[in-house]
């Protein structure tokens, strides 16, 4: 055991009592989250993100590349509220900007998590509407100040953008009316909470829901055509 | 080991021949109902609930909020016949009434699955209909008193409603003659069983033959259209 | 250690150099093969039934009722080429003469697999066809003297029936020619092959089959509508 | 422990310092890929074939029949770049000729996956076009040299032939262009990469957009129908 806590972050290494255990339990929820992810199918190929905030204000996030399903401890590095990196050589990706544009504009988000989901995917590239709209849903209440199913939620939907920055600008008009997470076209969902518990439920409401939709829209082709021209 | 039943009932502690070895069997049945749902994806967010009746006629169910998936047998509470907890600073889900009211109707009911499903949310949201029909499948053989696929069993649909007493004043009135279960629209399917064992049983025949009945409306759209005005 | 060998089945308790270790390899690859089919959703509720014959000519198989994914070796009973169980109190399921009849007429068939699948179901109940007919696909050559995609294998569809005799006596016309095995409507497939580790290749090849020709029917209403009269 | 290296291989037996570790390492490598090409449904039946190439140039690929989902190092064989056996009694897959393909066309090939998918067995099969075009998917950077989602790549698709050699003839005139991996109409894909874990990356990827590419198909039909002749 040396004094390099990032040689002492290891999975499963016991720590001394002196060592960083704020970070090794928000390490640990990352990695368990990604493997959950990946059981869904929401973290294909090297694709998604995972991100918490610790309670002393340190944001961890999922190093670039790498396959979020397979995390080690070590796949965990620390940025900054600028999404730069505090320890040299670590490389975060690209889009850790959106984790971070989340916890400056929410004081009280925890957790952000970005996953890819084929109803995300399709949803979002199969309309030019620019938002999708949740509606009736029971699944709504996971959401943040939702109390009832009767209730109408816009899920924003942005175009891709390799340029994160821009594409952050984008996303900042819409954060505050944001209930249930974003969508970014071809690209996947945004997903925040107090804590990592939270936002991993939101991800799942959130795909449950566009899971629905989904086979909602197949079946519109289901009514028999009567009226045509 | 303390005297408080509370912390004796940890999953996995052994107990001393005159703990509540009953209680601690039923908690752990729900503990594992709500873990093969999770596999299913019957329990997405904090979605869905479990309850058991034991022989003793005590009512053991899952506690408000909580991942499904990931039940300890401390999150299964006792309530009474009214829903009401019987420890002070239990909460149970709203939704406890419907499980007690199964527990008041049927005698011999003794375990109550309440589920959400893509299936379920999105046929009971496409129909305007009174009841979704299910006709000739053979696994209807596993609901109660069937002995044949040449039967028709109605499933009935209620509208949602976050006035859980309202709520059960509509299914009271469908109760006798429900056979496979209800559909609460946009919410999910409640189902029910002598014991643990058939009551998961039936949730998995149900929502097995909701996906049946998805898939084949949405085949109703290969019919090329011939036949126009 | 008693000298009934019906409770030294039990799984996991080593046996002595004395005992029946080819009726455990049986029953074993049974508890496998339920488990495998019930990670792919093969087995609802308490459906589908699985079977194994002996080098000895004994046969193995399900009893009646039980979940088929949560077998255990006493689960496993055993049957004469008439469907009776040899020892009292033991109870096969009415499905047990189809396995027979398979024995009976095959004699190099050394296990049976019936599961349920949305796909067979579906399929099977929205086509008056008397057969499915899958053609060109490269996962036709894990079936019987298959060779080549090149090819067109006939997948026979029985009306459902309580009275598995009468049942037998339909399926009894086509056994011959059946190579990928049969479909009863809204009931499931029965799939068979020298050993279990054949049958189950067979039956995952006919699962993919069908889940591939219920996508192909959802495409054909893709196709824009232009004749109309 | 033997002198018989073929022996020597098995899953789990600790390796003196003079064995073979690169071939256990990559067999252990093809073990792993198999199970989760399995967890996916992407090796039915006995159908899909995974092979490495060792730093020194020796190839590792799967044995002809066998499920790849139940893969030991067993299982691994050597070939040469024109994909005989170099140990007697070997019996490589037909296609381990497409293996060899891409590892003689592309230096830097590491590792090849064949697969089947529900997906790319039904586009392939119900289109005629030369290839599938996938666009504007940001999982389109999993794949070799690409670094933003506007972009159109083709996976070209081969009709199935089981003629190998003749195969090969026509899938060595589109290598060169070939980006994403290719389709065999009716049998699955092709990906290649450095490695096993690119590898197994970028069949993810593919995977993830053929389910995407699916889906869009199927809502196609979910347009009202408005222009009749």
């Amino acid at each position: 055991m040396t004094a390099d806590p990032g040689i002492a972050r290891r999975e499963g290494v016991p720590l001394p009592a002196t060592e960083d255990v704020a970070w090794d339990k928000a390490a640990a929820s990352i990695v368990r989250a990604g493997r959950r992810m990946d059981e869904r199918g929401w973290v294909p190929a090297t694709a998604g993100n995972l991100s918490v905030r610790l309670a002393d204000g340190r944001i961890a996030v999922t190093r670039s590349g790498g396959h979020k399903g397979f995390l080690t401890t070590d796949s965990v590095i620390e940025v900054n509220l600028n999404g730069q990196p505090l320890h040299e050589g670590d490389r975060p990706s690209a889009e850790t900007l959106l984790h971070c544009q989340i916890y400056g504009h929410f004081p009280d988000a925890g957790a952000v998590l970005h996953g890819h989901s084929v109803a995300s995917t399709v949803l979002s590239m199969t309309s030019d509407d620019a938002a999708l709209h949740l509606e009736n849903y029971e699944v709504l209440k996971v959401f943040e100040g939702q109390t009832t199913h009767a209730t109408r939620l816009a899920v924003p939907m942005f175009a891709n953008d390799q340029n994160i920055p821009r594409l952050s600008r984008s996303v900042a008009l819409y954060l505050d009316e944001t209930k249930a997470g974003y969508i970014i076209r071809g690209h996947g969902v945004y997903v925040w909470g107090p804590d990592m518990a939270i936002a991993l439920a939101r991800l799942e409401g959130l795909e449950f829901l566009l899971s629905c939709e989904l086979e909602r829209r197949k079946l519109l082709s289901a009514i028999p055509v009567r009226d045509v021209t």
